[in-house]
């Protein structure tokens, strides 16, 4: 990987000179275009080993472009916010919106690579979180960002030769700290590492440049061609990449489907309802206030057709907690700040630090569902979302999260019978619009989505909880009670001991009992 | 302030069971009236003696509405990210959006509450922050927020016997934490110092609710009135606050204007100017670097008519900065999610931690120059904005952060050229739209509305230097200078050693000896 960066790439100062104010004005025309265009964003991660120039070129960017539109992030370690969420919570705060640049220095590669060098993680960690990475940047391309990942090299000679200069200087001593100098003596590790971790994440979509660099003016004019290269392609209506999906098949040929297949008959008594809902709310009461929440998140997430009883039954969850410890997070139409970034990016925003519960009124899923059934993204956009789906949910869960997704599922004649109802109470009548009558012709495509994410992201460490809900006690009662019982299961208070994931599965299985 | 709240109010079981369900009932309607009409936001403060049922409270609200609107935010002690910025910032971020209600538990009024009965805040810095809190919530007011500050209060004995019940019960004993029984030793100077920040900010805009809270169907039953009334306020179109403030006078009688008494003739050459610029851009590389930043933040505002240079002069700075430490804010048109809260909102949040800078190309106020002049806001709102925006700067400034404030000055003649040659230069002429030359009729209105700001907003902390910039070379040379000799008075490296203030002044001074 680095055979061609070690062999002493050098430019002229005069040849420089010529070809940089060329290349000064490429870049600013092209980085308004891409400003006007409202297109990428260019997501620049600068990123090599130490002294190799790296703060150098990101300064050059900013001076060579209009530094307005450019937002540099440089990440250092973790801060007490960051510390309680996933580990690429802030990667995706630090997100440029559309038309804009953003160079990240250190990146989310720096971590993984000193944590395996250092010897603190292992091989099989490490592959795993390569290949996060790898999901995490084919959803960026996808969603039309462009990554330039630059790497600075410099050879082991040119690498000690350069330490030694900037710290005989004491205008730069400063500039090399004690970690460093530690790095140093691990240089042909570290290199290694380095060289496996660009092999498995140079993709197609979004490779490695390599740049030798221990000549201020090679390295310059070679970064700053290729972030010019990166700009056109952002800009380019031909370059997205083109996806080849086999599209799905038809619906079954029993015309047999997952959602007809409970049983909605189930209901309680009033009596029976109030009982165990006293009972189920004090055991959740419990369970939220327990010291094994400081170290878990618990994020439950709502999905359903209209008037299938989510918020009321939200309700009867939230009696049970502190108000000052959850939130609910309605979701309706993206904001334009959420609709300027990739669409998992407006629930990253609001994953909470642990301790914290949070509750999502619809959610991501949005993505399946309404997004795919209304064409407001292509297919290809919405078939690619179950795997991002399931990549995030398994960040969540890692970092601590216990997640609890619920299908709240009514029949057609039911949810017709809640709408009338609803147009007839002065009260509620509010809550039925148009819009309502116009989702509720298009059942068949709904129920079609939902078989299929339930069939694709139903995993082990996130089961969907199908809840049959024409009955709205016999459903209220099945929700707070599946909570109960993965939280028990998270804590290892449940009959037997082992992890959510096994318990989230019995659960899972437990539903499809339920079935007629 | 508390002799009401001391006469043991009580309400029988059987009246809360008859008028609970009725509260209840138009709770919800009031809350969806307020999410419908996009009006408030309703903020409410709950705030009073340990032990009086504020979390109780807090959970009823959220049980009797619709939890999915409304926001609930427990303030505990700081976190790094919050310890690094002016002390209002969180709450800042925590302001509901119009339509929603927050509930503030442990509000902008604990702290100053705390320090100053532990001893740790004399009396004129307890003034002085109750008088921030004062400023703060008028502002809140204006901008269409409803505030509802309820103050749960016991008496002594009740306090005590409070306490006395929860400890014994060993379900209850953990809700009492040592901090808070160490309070209750301070019970007296706690409450005198309570009843003074409440007389003292209990205002016609936003006054105090006192709750007698030893018998919790009183207690709940009064707060959830007087929050009804409160959601009736937010969306009653009548009840804004009248302001009669007298129009300002019409322009001076002699026809002479600020920015007309500038000498805007002075010009350098190419070849000083480059000299120059070379020495203050190491200057100021170095004054950034300096260790002393770590405790402060360096922000710097840009104004000025289109085509004044913003940018241009921009990068001249960012040009002795490493990107990985500022970050240029460019203020368009707000975002809806900005357009949803008051108009400092949206400046607050780009407010960087200690160590950081920021360069705002055109900022907050916008609120004072194009607000007034394209009437985008009705003339109290603009008119109060200079009071609020003072008061913004004080906080950035105590926090530790520089401000510096230029106000770019071209004559129209100028401008005008500038404009011919964006519009005859190819790749300049995206810069150039109708929309300037719409601006530039609007000269006279502009220049106004720019003399007022600096009358009213050049403060001893943050004044205005207003550099007149038909020489683009001069101009850039002055700002630059500018910049290094604010931060050197601000290190206390300047010629004499002293305040950022005392500095500031005599800078602002010079400015006007540069007048013809």
């Amino acid at each position: 990987m680095f055979e061609s960066a070690e062999i002493g790439h050098k430019l002229g100062k005069e040849e420089y000179r010529k070809r940089e104010p060329e290349l000064r004005s490429a870049l600013l025309d092209a980085q308004y275009e891409l400003l006007e265009k409202g297109k990428g964003p260019v997501i620049i991660l600068v990123n090599g080993v130490d002294g190799a120039g790296k703060g150098e070129t990101v300064n050059l960017f900013n001076e060579w472009m209009d530094p307005r539109h450019i937002r540099t992030e440089a990440f250092g370690p973790l801060n007490d916010e960051e510390r309680r969420r996933p580990e690429m919570w802030r990667f995706w705060q630090a997100l440029p919106a559309k038309g804009r640049i953003g160079i990240l220095f250190g990146s989310w590669y720096t971590d993984p690579i000193l944590a395996h060098v250092m010897g603190n993680e292992k091989k099989a960690r490490f592959a795993a979180r390569l290949e996060r990475i790898r999901q995490f940047e084919r959803m960026l391309v996808a969603e039309g960002a462009v990554l330039v990942k630059m790497w600075f090299h410099l050879s082991k000679e040119a690498s000690r030769k350069r330490m030694k200069e900037l710290r005989a200087d004491p205008k730069t001593a400063w500039r090399v700290p004690k970690e460093e100098l530690k790095r140093a003596d691990h240089y042909d590790e570290f290199v290694q590492v380095c060289e496996e971790a660009l092999r498995k994440t140079s993709t197609g979509i979004a490779p490695w440049l390599v740049v030798e660099a221990s000549d201020p003016e090679y390295r310059a004019l070679t970064a700053g061609n290729y972030l010019l290269e990166a700009l056109k392609t952002a800009v380019d209506e031909k370059a997205r990449p083109s996806v080849n999906a086999v599209p799905l098949p038809p619906v079954a040929i029993d015309g047999r489907t997952l959602l007809g297949s409970y049983d909605y008959k189930r209901a309680l008594t009033k009596k029976k309802y109030e009982s165990e809902l006293e009972t189920l709310q004090a055991r959740l009461a419990l369970l939220c206030r327990s010291p094994q929440m400081a170290e878990r998140t618990l994020i439950v997430a709502f999905e359903g057709m209209d008037a299938a009883g989510k918020g009321s039954t939200i309700r009867r969850i939230t009696h049970a907690l502190d108000a000052r410890h959850y939130r609910i997070i309605p979701v309706a139409a993206p904001s334009d700040e959420e609709r300027a970034h990739p669409y998992l990016w407006r629930f990253w925003r609001h994953i909470p630090p642990h301790g914290r519960t949070v509750i999502f009124d619809r959610t991501w899923y949005g993505r399946v569902l309404v997004e795919r059934v209304e064409k407001f993204c292509a297919e290809e956009d919405w078939m690619r979302a179950y795997d991002e789906i399931n990549g995030f949910e398994e960040q969540l869960s890692q970092s601590g999260a216990i997640l609890v997704k619920f299908w709240l599922s009514i029949t057609p004649q039911e949810q017709l019978r809640r709408f009338e109802e609803r147009k007839n109470t002065p009260h509620k009548n509010f809550k039925i619009t148009e819009e309502d009558w116009r989702n509720r012709k298009k059942w068949p495509l709904y129920e079609r989505a939902v078989g299929d994410m339930i069939d694709r992201t139903s995993t082990e460490i996130a089961p969907w909880h199908v809840v049959a809900s024409d009955d709205k006690l016999f459903s209220r009662i099945e929700v707070v009670r599946t909570l109960c019982e993965r939280l028990e299961a998270a804590f290892g208070t449940a009959g037997k001991p082992g992890k959510a994931d096994k318990a989230g599965k019995d659960k899972a299985e437990k539903d499809k009992a339920g079935k007629k």
